[in-house]
């Protein structure tokens, strides 16, 4: 059978500031691919069906030369990221034609694969749209669950302060801790997600562009459990009012991945006044120990509506960039899913 | 029997930057006590023998309306903190004359007192002086081994990093990371500090008057514990030579207690990229949990000298305001003990 177009996401240019879709990232048509005759050379051939779009992602978009937690992009070559892909053709026992698996997936249609220990078969016995499993089923609800179960400490009656709380981890977030029997504050940067916050469960909704984050949380706190997303002035808003022993959970501080001058907070003493701890975490530091129970748990959770979640569908692997912008700006409402092909 | 003169040390104004004996505090002698007569009401008559003087006292020194997490002193009142005093007489079934009793004890020389379940009947078995129970046995060496135990989860080979190493209970620190099998890096503001700091085991010692701490870090770490006693910019560099997974436990922050304008950390997005847990604690919230086993096994080993200790000791109650400013300066080497009066 002839090749076929096998279009790939590359990233073309470290940004400075927000990332910009054709400059900092291009689509690319010029491989072709021929998916009966391609080497597997003992792994496996998959077609990628959805990616996930994370804030995270701009956080590999940096010189290699700086260190962090993740790999930095290498220029010209694509991008990849968490994503769930149908198996075509397998030299590897573990992996059959038609399996769909969970795992860092090539932005890109087709990839040829050598490790199939670092994915996960799904088998989606819930029947959920396959979208569902690189959102809330994937990194972003395994991010909510994991750091909970590991950080929390929830204890009914207790206060808990969400920040992105429209997004897809902090608003499964919201979820987990109301069924733990905690009062809720959650914000969000527009009203539209304000209303989806109340309509997930929160007891306080406020959008922080109106109103501000300090004057909510000294009316409505003490805060014993509060979820990061934002950092800076919001962190500092969540110390001031922060109850003694509270747990903070550190999952992001988007206010400084765009800038490079970004707020200091200044009440770092009331860590020890008021007997904090704080946990910075990545999630994939946490798999081991919860992933079993995830997977045994929570979709089923999901598919009974007890978790609800709201999806930012993207189609198409050539508007990756405009999604990854989205994002980046929040202009996304709901998780960011980029369907590259139906199954 | 007649009355006898009852000296008591006494809060008498705010101060704004350090405190300043016999303006911040008095001593007064115009109170006598009559100690075989006095009233006791159900309780206890009690003699001082020897307070601790300690860094926290200065957070005391404010104004009341100020929230923090250890009350303030009332103006015109007498200090008080801990201290180990001798039972004179009393009427409470558990306590009996000669019991020597170690808990919150006024800045005075003698003192009726209401609820022997606030403090502690210390045996000394080990024939230490009484001395060594408000220090290295009382609430410094308690400090140091709670929150070792409780955040540390110490590895062999990985780095501690101590500072205010020449410090009661940074020295102590020293030593059970130590014995504990890590490599221990630790600061001090002086020359003779440093030599302490080496006599009692650690591997890198540095005066951070002369040194950069940032410097020694970036060629002795990562640091996998770091023990926190300044915060500041102290902090931000331990951030920045942070491993992986480190766990920071903050036990002062001294640098900012006398200054409006401290110093803020530019690098808190660290926390998640290196996943690290910080925890903020008042030694009083784990007592409960770690002080059988505490009393049990500690004060044997300072017995054995297996565990180093140095005392700064000032003698006479009048020369209480001197010690406290002497702790603030950081002029203390060694655990300040204020002997009041002999057994």
């Amino acid at each position: 059978m002839a090749p076929v177009p096998n279009g790939r996401y590359l990233f073309k240019e470290i940004p400075v500031g927000f990332p910009i879709p054709g400059q900092t990232t291009v689509y690319d048509e010029s491989q072709t691919i021929d998916l009966h005759t391609v080497p597997l050379n003992g792994g496996f051939l998959v077609k990628v069906l959805v990616l996930s779009i994370d804030p995270y992602i701009r956080s590999k978009m940096r010189d290699p030369s700086i260190d962090s937690y993740t790999p930095a992009y290498f220029l010209n070559e694509p991008l990849y990221g968490y994503g769930l892909a149908v198996v075509l053709r397998s030299e590897d026992a573990t992996l059959h034609p038609g399996d769909h698996i969970y795992g860092i997936h090539t932005f890109k249609h087709y990839s040829v694969k050598a490790d199939a220990s670092q994915y996960r078969v799904i088998k989606n016995e819930e029947k959920l749209p396959w979208s569902a499993y690189v959102g809330i089923c994937g990194m972003a609800g395994e991010t909510a669950c994991y750091a909970w179960k590991e950080y929390a400490r929830p204890q009914k009656g207790q206060v808990a302060f969400v920040t992105a709380g429209a997004g897809p981890v902090g608003a499964t977030v919201i979820q987990l801790a109301k069924a733990d029997g905690m009062k809720v504050i959650a914000s969000a940067g527009s009203d539209d997600k304000v209303d989806f916050i109340k309509s997930v469960g929160a007891d306080v909704a406020f959008n922080y562009k109106t109103e501000r984050t300090a004057d909510v949380l000294a009316k409505e706190g003490p805060v014993d459990v509060y979820w990061d997303n934002v950092g800076g002035e919001t962190l500092e808003a969540a110390i001031e009012h922060s109850a003694r022993y509270a747990r903070f959970i550190e999952c992001g501080m988007i206010s400084a991945y765009n800038s490079s001058s970004s707020y200091h907070v200044k009440n770092l003493t009331k860590i020890l006044s008021r007997e904090l701890s704080i946990n910075g975490f990545i999630v994939s530091s946490l798999r081991a120990k919860y992933v079993d129970a995830f997977y045994a748990e929570f979709p089923a959770r999901v598919a009974r509506g007890e978790i609800q979640y709201k999806e930012y569908p993207v189609r198409g692997l050539a508007e990756a960039g405009q999604a990854i912008a989205d994002v980046q700006s929040g202009k996304n409402f709901g998780k960011c899913v980029l369907i590259v092909a139906d199954d």
